[in-house]
């Protein structure tokens, strides 16, 4: 069986993986892109055509960085890592965050309780709105990955459903040094985690901390 | 001026310095003593009276949970970590969880909002019963310390009313890979104060990451 895997999520220290007030031009709230610093020096986050610079850093923020997409056939966001807009679609012409030609280059399952067609992009990707349970959602997901890994992209929410129904097989969580103060919590619950997983710290020069968990066979 | 310290300072991955339901057999609630494992094992710990065994480990552990009492003249702690009972002292002939020699051996403030006589223990600890703001009961730390370093010693309420009043200048907070779900958390508020702070991390073979926090000038 394929792999559901989390990578390169970033929370504060305090635990939040977005700060409050999410917008169009704010996806991350006031954290703005405080959390997501270390990834942008890194030569797989330059590399992609939505930054479209060459270089960048190959060390340990590196090494995490690029596992995003080996060997991953799709990915399942929350509506929110989409776009900010809540309720029905109202402009089915704003094709969300990505750009005209995302950064998956696979089908992109995203979550959400209102329909919308299939959405085909450049460069591979396919936005695929489905309203469905964790377990439902990892079946279609499965089907369009093609026996390839399915990578849960977040936000929070997303990620907090597919660990409580235990559906997540191992995690790379990027704990940034800094507070927020409010927005949107990653760990709400969850008490006894660690016996589940197998959890590795490693420090990287940047100040961020990689957090690997491994689900324990 | 002497410095005003936090040191081995356990809080969950989820943000929590203690679990819920404290109670005199249970100083952390339902989180038992997992926060506090990983400083067991160091030559520290073990040397306390509180546990009285010889030998313990030597690593970073160690190297950190060392540095808790050296220049430290006086331990200002919040009332819960004296013992774990609310309102009026009904019984003063019960002198709070660390015995007959508690583990300091200097003055310790108490803050609290329920007066009591100072106590005077063995090996140089008496515990003194403060009702004051933190400005004020620094000051009168300050006084007991006879020019030595002033330790915050928590719990959580208590570390988080002296950063809000701006008066840390070091913490040493121990990152701990489990998750509690529920308790007492450190964090509250405090967004952005990675900007008054620089913060390392360092993790350490038994699993726990040392955040070492020091103010900037």
């Amino acid at each position: 069986m394929s792999s559901v895997r989390v990578h390169n999520f970033s929370v504060s220290l305090d635990g939040f993986a977005a700060g409050e007030g999410q917008q169009l031009d704010a996806p991350f709230g006031h954290a703005g892109m405080r959390l997501m610093e270390w990834a942008f020096g890194t030569r797989t986050f330059r590399a992609m055509e939505i930054h479209g610079e060459p270089g960048g850093s190959v060390g340990v923020d590196e090494a995490f960085a690029s596992a995003w997409n080996v060997d991953v056939g799709v990915e399942i966001m929350g509506r929110n890592k989409f776009g900010p807009y809540r309720g029905p679609w109202n402009d089915e012409e704003w094709k969300g965050w990505w750009g005209d030609d995302p950064v998956f280059h696979t089908p992109v399952v995203v979550l959400t309780h209102h329909s919308r067609p299939t959405l085909q992009m450049a460069g591979g990707t396919t936005f695929h709105f489905v309203d469905a349970e964790p377990s439902t959602a990892l079946e279609q997901a499965r089907e369009l990955a093609g026996g390839r890994d399915v990578r849960i992209g977040g936000g929070a929410d997303t990620i907090r459903q597919f660990l409580a129904a235990d559906l997540i097989d191992r995690m790379h969580i990027v704990l940034v040094p800094i507070l927020l103060g409010r927005g949107e919590r990653l760990w709400e619950g969850f008490d006894g985690l660690e016996d589940s997983f197998d959890i590795e710290a490693v420090p990287s020069p940047s100040g961020v901390i990689h957090l690997t968990f491994t689900r324990r066979s």
